[in-house]
C-alpha cells in the first residue's frame, strides 16, 4: 500500500510531527525510528513498521529502495512526502529521508526470565536522563546477551528518537518493559528469585567478586545521583567499579558495559 | 593579575575566540577548558592555568568565586569579560561563564612506561572520529589506572572543547601524546616491550583470554572502520569482545571499558 501526501495541513502528518513529545507518544502508544539503517534492523526484526514515511530522492538509492520494498513486501504502509514536509517530521540534523512509524511494545517480565534456557541477566535504568546514554546501555545490554531491559519510571524516554537511534537497533533486539515504579520492580525480580544488584560508589562489593552467574537484574542510576534511595534499600547486593586513577566516575553506558561483560566472562567459563 | 575588557576587537579576546578552531589550537599550542566543573580540574592538577576568562554574573556564584580565588593565588592571569563577549568566546549551548585557556602538552612514552612501579597500561585513540567517544575513553582511562593514552594522527583533535569536557577532566590526570604516525608508535612501543593489541571483529582473541597483566597498548579504532591497516598488521595480537546477542558492535567508548577494566581484574588478582 503506497501513497503521496503532499499537505502538511494532512491528518497523519500532524500526528506523525506530534510524536516528537512524549506527550503524543504516549497517548497515541507510537513512536518513530529514523534514518535507513534503522528502518532496516526494524524491518528485519518481528516489530511490526506501522507506517514507513519517505521522499523520492531518499527512495532512488538503492539501500532505502531495498528497504521499502522488504516492507511493501510485509504490506506496510509507505507514504511519500515532499523534502519540506519530511525535514518538518525529522528529528536529525542531517534527515536520511526514511523513518519508520511504529507501534510501543510492552514486554513482560515473563519474557525476560528464561528465553532459550538462558540464565535471566537483566538491565535496569534507573534515572538515567541522557538519552545517548539510555540508548548506548540499551545496545551493549543487546551485546553482551541481556534476556531483557527495565525501565523505571522518570528516566528518560526510551520512545525518544534521539535514544531510539542511539539504540543502534538493539531496541528491537530484546524485551523491554518501561515505566515500572521501584516497589513493583523489586516484587516482581523477588518473585522470580532474579538478585538485585545496584551499582553504587559506597558500601559496595567490587562487580568481579559479585557472583553474577545466577539470575540478576543489575541497576544502573541517574548520572548525577546515581541508583534512588527505595531500589538502593531494597537491593540484595550493591556493586562497585573501582576507580584506580583520578576519574570521580565512569560514564553510567560504560559502566553497564564493565559490569554486564563481567558476567559474560563469568558465565562463559562456567 | 586581573584586567576587565570590554572590547571584543581586543587582540587576547580574538585569539581566544580563534581557539574554536584546530588550526589556531596547533598554530598557538592553546586550548580551552569550560565550565565550572573542568576549570576546577585544572586548578587542582599540576597543568598550569594560562588565561581564566570569567562574567561577573558567574563570579558572584561562590563556586566560580572559589576557583577564581585559587587561580588568583597561582598568580594566573583573570580576565573578566561582559556577557556577549564571553557567550562569543563560548562553545557551549548554556554558557557557564568561567573558562581556561591552557598550554597544550605533549607527554612522552617514558612518562608513561613506569609511573609509581605500575605495570603500563597505555590505550592507543587509532581513528576515532566522535569528540563525546575520544573524550569519554580518555575519563575511562583515567578511571582504569591507565599509565597514558596515545593519539594517533587523523583521530579527532583531544583539544577540541567537546573533547576536554567530556574527559571531565580526566584529562589533566594523565600524560597524553598526540598526532603520532602509526610506524613512530610501532617502532616506540616494540623498543619499550609493551604489547600492541588491536581490537578487532576478526582473527582476534577474546580480550578476556588474553594475558592483560604484562604491559600492553591497547588500540581503539574509528568508529565505522575499526584499527587502522598498519597498526592492524603489526600488532602483536587482536582482541574481540564477543557479541552474544543480535548487536553488530558495541560503543567504542563502552568497548574501551569492557577491555581496560579487563586489565584492571587481572592485575587486581595477580
Amino acid at each position: 500500500m503506497s501513497a503521496v501526501i503532499c499537505s502538511p495541513a494532512n491528518k497523519l502528518i500532524k500526528e506523525v510531527a506530534s510524536l516528537k513529545q512524549k506527550k503524543y507518544r504516549d497517548e497515541l502508544g507510537l513512536f518513530i525510528a529514523e534514518g535507513v539503517r534503522i528502518v532496516e534492523e526494524c524491518a528485519a526484526s518481528a516489530w511490526p513498521v506501522h507506517i514507513c514515511i519517505y521522499t523520492e530522492t531518499a527512495a532512488a538509492r538503492e539501500r532505502t529502495r531495498r528497504v521499502l520494498d522488504r516492507l511493501a513486501a510485509a504490506r506496510c504502509r509507505l507514504v511519500a512526502v515532499p523534502e519540506a514536509i519530511y525535514n518538518k517530521l525529522s528529528d536529525t540534523e542531517q534527515p536520511q529521508g526514511i523513518m519508520a512509524v511504529l507501534k510501543k511494545r510492552q514486554a513482560t517480565l515473563a519474557q525476560m526470565l528464561a528465553p532459550a534456557g538462558q540464565v535471566p541477566l537483566i538491565v535496569v535504568l534507573d534515572g538515567i536522563q541522557d538519552p545517548g546514554n539510555a540508548g548506548a546501555i540499551i545496545r551493549t545490554a543487546d551485546a553482551a546477551g541481556c534476556t531483557g531491559v527495565i525501565v523505571v519510571k522518570g528516566a528518560a524516554d526510551i520512545y525518544a528518537g534521539k535514544t531510539v537511534r542511539a539504540t543502534m537497533g538493539s531496541l528491537f533486539h530484546l524485551p523491554v518493559w518501561e515505566g515500572v515504579a521501584p516497589g513493583e520492580l523489586i516484587t516482581a525480580l523477588t518473585a522470580a528469585n532474579v538478585s538485585i544488584l545496584a551499582t553504587s560508589l559506597q558500601n559496595a562489593d567490587i562487580y568481579y567478586h559479585a557472583d553474577l552467574k545466577r539470575p540478576v537484574a543489575v541497576v544502573l542510576g541517574n548520572e548525577g545521583q546515581g541508583v534512588g534511595r527505595e531500589l538502593l534499600d531494597k537491593a540484595d547486593g550493591c556493586l562497585t567499579i573501582p576507580l584506580v586513577g583520578d576519574a570521580e566516575s565512569l560514564n553510567v553506558a560504560v559502566a553497564a558495559g564493565v559490569i554486564l561483560y563481567e558476567a559474560v566472562r563469568q558465565r562463559a567459563t562456567l
